[in-house]
């Protein structure tokens, strides 16, 4: 099928989810979460294939891992499904309004995006969750992931497809592109009239070559090249949880550290026991911290790199200008986080550092829909427009105005 | 100057804007008030030769009467940047937040969008509003005009700068590329990373180029296709006052009627009066139509035209469900209204129809910014991303969440 035949299948979808009762729709995703159950071994038997080939192709253990699927994550998908069911109806939320002084009353409510069109990579688990964010905001979905991924996102697709029939909603609700050639991808990113909004789930070369193609708008979320600035005033021990916390706990995902700015007043002192701390961390060091503690000189690819494992960029810098300067010209305005006990150094980093999230005194890892109450998050936008930030299901509406007059004419 | 380096000034004026007081930015549009004054003869000899180039060039008498700037013109234009100096500041406004189970107190805040690129085409006006529209909201702005205001633009943008830079801001708040060939509106959206958002203002072929070749996110504004629908339990009256005056008032405006659909159990009467009443309007009307008024057959591209004058187009369908079917094929997604006393038939249209503002009983034209209670407007979005219909100062902001720890980790 074309990539413009299934904008048409899911325009049609689209118009019947619109007017769907929230009923009916978390009814389809109970029946998504129970076809996990039903499809398991079809499913599991599927991604068996795709990892076969993964092996054949040599594909790295890391990027296998994230392709492969367990009973475990089966049943974690199926849960995500369910915790989604429980989020409340995102549509027809009464967002403001009130009476013109010549009586119109105006009421702004919150309805789908209409077709979203989701293009990802090799994690089969998006294609779940994307769906299930996608049919409770009753938006339509049209799915293109990656080739590697192809016969569980068709198993997994196929179920889920199943399941919204079952209830009595368009199977083409959720869509999923066969063919994963560079054509198809092409061909979704430019379908405007059919496709109402991408969003790219994936690493930065993904989310540039949608960025740069697509003339569907688009939700960019993704990159997180993430700071800490430790002042001069901060608290060491403080500084110390902090910088190990948005490091180690979890270097893989985006609101994790890349680079750590350092008052030079207090490098002496917090830097040998930050590297004390930090065993295990490769360190990527400026000159000044390479006088206090041991590491990799530090090139200037260092400051842009989001690393995604065990490497820290360290950099010394005089103070609270030269820090700010530093982030403005390396941040990807993802999470920024100062440690500091000064009060107009913090008020200064809230108001000069430009992100979607600004901290101080805290972890950059809680950047989350979850923590930040949105719910199951599709992602953290770090673009400015629609959504800044963690990504609800809320962010997968848009708003219509409705007016209700007696005669009124202008 | 290329692009690029503009886009860099920008930046830097971008980042003096973001944490400049809203006091200082109102002292910049008083100023830039007073510029026009001060101007005034300046800005009427530039007009004057962009008007001697467009008789030369044999430009149609309406486009010349949009470039056309008088004493009149200029002192509206100066009205309008003292109202947008009255309104509220749209930044800093807090959006929401609370404190989480950790203790971590999180505040979202509203922020300017950076940069702002804005390409349009021969209405001066829209570089004094943009202006004063942008350095209200802090934004920096890069303006792209037509080659033939290129006198009037520059002549405005100068003393526009010259105001701004007089109150110790940067003239580069606000700077217009002098450059009008293809290269450099292509250069402009394709400035990813220099410019945050961009805003086509003009013709549905510039708002098409812009759309199929940014890979800067846009902001949609424009097309309105908009259609009346008179249903068999319309009050004749009623329907004959608000279909003329969303046709007649204000024809070129985008809000404006287009295409008119007669439920068949009403057509032979209503029309009739109708077409009494709408002398000077060419009906361009379907066979069934043409049986109880004179008219122009309709062909198939009336019902997508946006005539923007003195037409419109009628069709006589057998009930709501076929008006909804054109309206969904046809509709721009501007602005659509039903007229009945019908409540069952009301709640489907507000329902069903898709579009940025959907009337009962009430004229299209309605749909405005001012009207809206949004202030000055920079145009109406008809997509579905970051703000759906009229566009005020409010939407030219983005979210920031400040996130105020003590020592968190997760």
């Amino acid at each position: 099928m074309t990539i413009q035949e299934m904008g048409l299948r899911a325009q049609a979808a689209s118009r019947t989810l619109m007017t769907s009762a929230g009923a009916v729709r978390n009814a389809a995703l109970e029946a998504m979460a129970e076809a996990f159950a039903a499809n398991e071994a079809k499913i599991l038997a599927a991604n068996a294939l795709d990892l076969a080939n993964a092996r054949e192709n040599n594909m790295s253990e890391s990027l296998q891992d994230r392709l492969r699927l367990t009973p475990e994550r089966i049943a974690g998908m199926r849960q995500g499904i369910l915790e989604i069911r429980g989020a409340a109806d995102p549509i027809g939320v009464v967002l403001g309004g009130g009476v013109l002084s010549n009586g119109l009353r105006t009421e702004q409510v919150s309805v789908p995006l209409g077709v979203i069109g989701m293009i990802y990579e090799a994690r089969p688990n998006v294609t779940a969750d994307a769906a299930a964010l996608c049919l409770k905001s009753a938006n339509a979905l049209i799915l293109r992931g990656g080739k590697e991924a192809i016969h569980s996102n068709m198993a997994v697709a196929g179920a889920l497809r199943e399941a919204i029939a079952s209830v009595g909603l368009p199977a083409d609700c959720v869509q999923l592109v066969e063919d994963t050639s560079r054509e198809s991808a092409n061909a979704l990113m430019r379908a405007n009239g059919l496709v109402d909004v991408l969003i790219p789930r994936g690493g930065a070369g993904l989310i540039k070559a949608v960025v740069e193609n697509a003339t569907v708008p688009v939700i960019e979320t993704g990159a997180g090249v993430c700071h800490a600035y430790v002042d001069a005033r901060a608290e060491i021990a403080m500084a110390l949880d902090i910088v190990e916390n948005a490091k180690v706990s979890r270097p893989s995902v985006c609101n994790a550290l890349e680079t750590l700015l350092v008052h030079a007043e207090i490098a002496a002192e917090f830097l040998p026991k930050l590297a004390a701390r930090l065993t295990g961390v490769e360190l990527r060091c400026d000159e000044p911290a390479l006088r206090v503690i041991d590491g990799t000189p530090a090139t200037q690819e260092d400051w842009a790199a989001e690393y995604g494992e065990l490497i820290l960029a360290v950099k010394v810098v005089p103070g609270l200008d030269e820090a700010l300067e530093h982030i403005s010209q390396y941040s990807t305005k993802h999470s920024e986080c100062i440690v500091t006990n000064d009060y107009a150094a913090a008020q200064r980093f809230l108001n000069e550092v430009d992100a979607a999230a600004v901290y101080v005194n805290a972890s950059t890892r809680f950047t989350d829909g979850g923590v930040f109450g949105l719910g199951a998050e599709i992602g953290i936008a770090t673009q400015k427009l629609h959504a800044r930030g963690p990504l609800g299901l809320r962010h997968l509406t848009s708003g219509k105005y409705l007016i209700y007059g007696n005669g009124q004419i202008r």
